[in-house]
């Protein structure tokens, strides 16, 4: 089977001992259980464990090493009855018949192992055996959590016997939660979910798409027969086989109920059907991004935000950037209109605009208004005015093939200009995925003293936009982050750049901070603060916020990448994801109360976020100690 | 060009200015130079180097990003007479030139860029400038430093103009070694060296073999024509690019002194043709492994040696070893040399030889123990004693399969086993690449106590040797390897195990220990010290030593790693680098006196090592704080 993110995911086999393995061989993995030898762990609870006579497993020449560790997937034998008992002899045999099992899962190579939960049923021993193998730094192997993708009452194999309610206690996101937690959320320990006839509503099932779903196990049940007598499925269970398979999972058949001479093909190939054919993919929460050349690949992978103020940017950045086929026709039509209401018809030919490009980068911007000019009918005169030395030698070389030498190129940070001339437009592109966070403010202010009055500057106004969000991905991601040279909180004191594809967005996103330019009085603060209270429909985590931006360009033209307004097709910017240092409980309907802060000394900027409700914990980033954003 | 290992080099072409690029399509990639206009330089010199009005360097829209950062590596100006001169504000003005020469190369990503060096020249603001650059862990680019192979009278071209004296001072490798330790050794520099057409001595050849050379640069003057007028190259200019291919070296094509007419293509195809050959690639430095297919991909790269007394084996490792075609060849003979000397033919049948394998893994000693008794024609009564309880579970079923029930197959160490018999031959496989390093004393002083008076243990001895190496890539390897959880030395005081491939052999591997089996004391200790002096003939740096084993399995039958007395063909075990924390300068003729100790406490045994001339230097390892083997 495939842990990485490729398109066509494996489909496997589920096999109980007593089996056969007919049909086995079309499928690409085999999932079999128990690995211990029935007799032997009879024996070994009876205390006749040690030195036995007899293989106590599986005879591991049957197969090469590359066979078990790419088709095998083992089930541990369910000792939970004793493990939990009050019998602590029982209890000592069964956690050494544990760890042997698990141990011999690492002698054959199998690259994961599968524990499955009932409802109501305590597992805190099966937890504390599964943390300390999960957490052995020299350990490669995933242990797949079985649970239901929700306990129902018809299906009763997942309550434990020895428990009379029959009414779930906790629904099985719960169960996983408790679980997990008790495992310290070690990045080797994944739900996997077995389909459910009857499925839950939508809300339980997007809260299952932030959490990293490695595998779904489907049973015959969950089809029904076609007029030509093959299984097939409604299609909600389509959708939802089809999207945890678009998020990565695998899948598992579990021919439970069949006979065992019963033609497993069928069900097969309907699998490998559902994942290969082009359903909407975006139904349990959409994706702004799908269908994007030039975003695939990104999925979830955090990226620093870019400083192009303090670092210059590489040639291929700009390369990428300049590609984005919706943004700069935004800024042409953007130009285009303020040139119209600035010059009426009868001033075109007597009346020049001086627009100036401020960080003109390789010359889009330009590019865009000489368009705009044209497509307006109106004259204009062009500064690019640009910090970065390379970027100007490229806009040098432009002027000389492309503009006939028509446009001045400046090589100087604007906030230093000295302008020769005032400005009637001036145009910027200093957006980042949060609005502010490029300080396109801090620049745009210095750029404003060479503005005229009554002067336009595009963008007029930008806003960002925060919301929280699960993601035990992007919770994991961060944590690999660990940076040796800064503080032991600093990877989930900083924002990251990231196409958040596993994640569940909790409530809406709402208004944090807005900036208009020309601003009224140049003197007045880029500092902010905001509140803002969301609220949980079901029990979940909260592993940090997405963060988005929406930017009046001019008039009524937008440009923005907060899902309700998104300028689709656009890709220069994937949402931010402001990290929480630990993942915080939420309970069903509970109130979420963040703050946020923007906050600026002589040399840089930052932020600083928490939450106060439902409980408080730490404010990060106190005083930039992990990420700030040079002015300088 | 391609940074990785692969099997086919690329090659290049050298450009300057005034060249044409004709042909220049068939070659792999263009090294290209100077970047800076020969105009801006002049002007820049002159005190006018800001906000030029014209370009100051190549247009970045004239290829794609990906064009520019896999075809070009570019020649940084030489401005060396300015950057050393005593006019402070040229020197001032030459440095901001290289600033922006280097800065212009990351904004068009090139890969790599080239500073050239001429013999007794002062080029330590150049080392400085470099050395900022190459530390900066934000940057992948690497500097090639470019170099000839020797120093030759007949080459002016590497002669510094203003230096009056032709012949040279030092050696060309002195005065990279001169550059790369004031640029302290930093992985991201490396040397390209271009061809001689007289070629040095054999040893000036093998001492580049211990550098990362990633380039030659081949010049017309290198070939001679052949009788149909086509180019070629002379046997030993042949062997040296071969060599130098083989050990990751690309190719460069310098057309200088051709017209710009010339037909390259005749010079390319037979580089090209060289790197295909199969000619011997070990005439300048033998390579035990070269053509086993187990051991590719492992060149040059580091292995945490096995404990396999600590920790179990996992069913792939014992796989992989059980495939070695020699050595369990030359243990059957060793058992049947045993067998043959030890019962008479008048005995064959009557005398039942008791024979215990220790440490029996998967069995591939009890294997060659029953092929060694069938073809000796004498009975055996076989244990199979192993701890690792995974093993034992394969033992038992192949006991069931394949041994027919005959074997006592008892899971446990070694030295707690209460034997119910004495043994006649005791055989183990348990050395290491250091002999002694997976304690095999230890273990086996442990097995003695159940062999018989007369009773012989195979192996009856081994002995570890070491020799000095110069390796820029294994020191570079080791500086990689920091390890978080332990000291700040920790990575070079643990001895890795290494297919050594880029090294040069300072001196012939000497004795350090020995082990002999039985013991005539039981008592006497494991522990050793030995103090070996040798001798190098040229200039180099000691990076560490490798480290090998010789064996006698049974009378005259010998297995062994060490480069003089190779089993060949098997593939067990590679060297053992024991690696020193600062690169030590050794003179011409110098003695190298290194300090061996192998320690042993209750719980582990380690080694600590050092050198005490031409200087002495911290002992490495002291007290096992960085690395100790297990006994428990």
């Amino acid at each position: 089977m495939s842990t990485t993110n490729s398109r066509r995911r494996a489909i496997g086999l589920l096999l109980r001992k007593s089996d056969g393995v007919t049909d086995a061989l079309t499928f690409s993995f085999i999932c079999i259980g128990p690995i211990l030898n029935e007799a032997y762990v009879q024996s070994a609870i009876e205390g006749h464990g040690e030195s036995p006579k007899e293989p106590f497993s599986w005879f591991d020449l049957a197969m090469s090493s590359n066979e078990w560790c790419s088709s095998i997937v083992g089930i541990l034998t369910d000792v939970n009855h004793y493990l939990e008992g009050e019998d602590e002899v029982l209890a000592h045999r069964a956690r050494q018949l544990l760890h042997r099992e698990i141990e011999f899962t690492h002698h054959v190579s199998l690259p994961c192992v599968v524990v499955e939960l009932k409802m109501n049923t305590n597992y805190i021993n099966l937890a504390k055996i599964v943390h300390a193998f999960a957490s052995a730094g020299t350990l490669s192997q995933h242990f797949w959590v079985k649970i239901p993708l929700e306990f129902a009452d018809e299906d009763e194999s997942w309550i434990n016997e020895g428990d009379d309610a029959s009414v779930p206690e906790e629904s099985s996101w719960m169960v996983w939660n408790r679980f997990r937690s008790l495992c310290n959320h070690e990045p080797k320990i994944f739900p996997t979910l077995a389909l459910s006839v009857n499925l839950p509503n939508e809300t339980i099932i997007r809260r299952w798409m932030g959490e990293q779903v490695k595998c779904i196990y489907i049973s015959p049940q969950c089809f029904i027969s076609n007029s030509k007598g093959y299984p097939v499925m409604n299609k909600r269970h389509q959708l939802v086989v089809k999207q945890f398979m678009e998020l990565g999972a695998q899948a598992i058949f579990d021919p439970k109920g069949l006979d065992s001479s019963a033609n497993l093909t069928p069900y097969h190939q309907y699998i490998d059907f559902i994942q290969c054919s082009p359903f909407d993919p975006d139904i349990f929460g959409r994706d702004e991004y799908s269908g994007i050349q030039y975003t695939s690949g990104y999925e979830d992978y955090l990226q620093c935000p870019l400083q192009p103020l303090q670092d210059n940017l590489e040639s291929h950045t700009y390369e990428v950037f300049e590609k984005d086929p919706v943004k700069y026709e935004l800024y042409t039509d953007a130009v285009h209109a303020a040139l119209l209401d600035m010059v009426p018809d009868e001033e075109k030919e007597s009346r020049i605009i001086t627009l100036m490009v401020v960080g003109a980068g390789r010359g889009p911007l330009v590019r865009s208004s000489f368009r705009a000019a044209k497509r307006a009918d109106r004259r204009i005169k062009v500064y690019a005015i640009e910090k970065n030395t390379n970027a100007a030698n490229t806009l040098l070389h432009l002027n000389e093939r492309e503009w006939c030498g028509e446009v001045t190129v400046v090589n100087v940070d604007m906030r230093d200009w000295k302008a020769p001339e005032k400005a009637d437009i001036i145009v910027s592109e200093l957006l980042g995925s949060f609005g502010d966070n490029e300080l396109s403010p801090e620049c745009l202010d210095g750029a404003q003293k060479f503005l005229k009055a009554g002067g336009v500057m595009i963008p007029q106004s930008y806003d960002s936009y925060i919301a929280p969000v699960m993601s035990s991905k992007l919770y994991t991601e961060v944590r690999k982050m660990r940076d040796l040279f800064k503080n032991m909180y600093s990877n989930f004191e900083t924002p990251y750049v990231v196409h958040m594809k596993t994640r569940y967005t909790i409530d809406t996103p709402k208004l944090v901070f807005s900036f208009v330019h020309p601003k009224e009085d140049i003197n007045e603060t880029n500092e902010r603060y905001t509140v803002l209270n969301f609220r949980s429909q079901e029990e979940c985590i909260v592993h940090g916020f997405g963060g988005y931006f929406e930017c009046k360009l001019y008039g009524d033209i937008i440009m923005s990448i907060l899902p309700s307004s998104f300028s689709k097709g656009m890709f220069s910017w994937f949402p931010i994801f402001f990290p929480l240092r630990d993942p915080i409980d939420i309970g069903k309907g509970q109130n979420i109360k963040a703050h946020f802060w923007r906050c600026a000394s002589k040399s840089s900027v930052w932020y600083e976020w928490t939450i106060s409700s439902p409980r408080s914990v730490a404010i990060h980033n106190p005083n930039g100690r992990s990420y700030t954003i040079s002015k300088v």
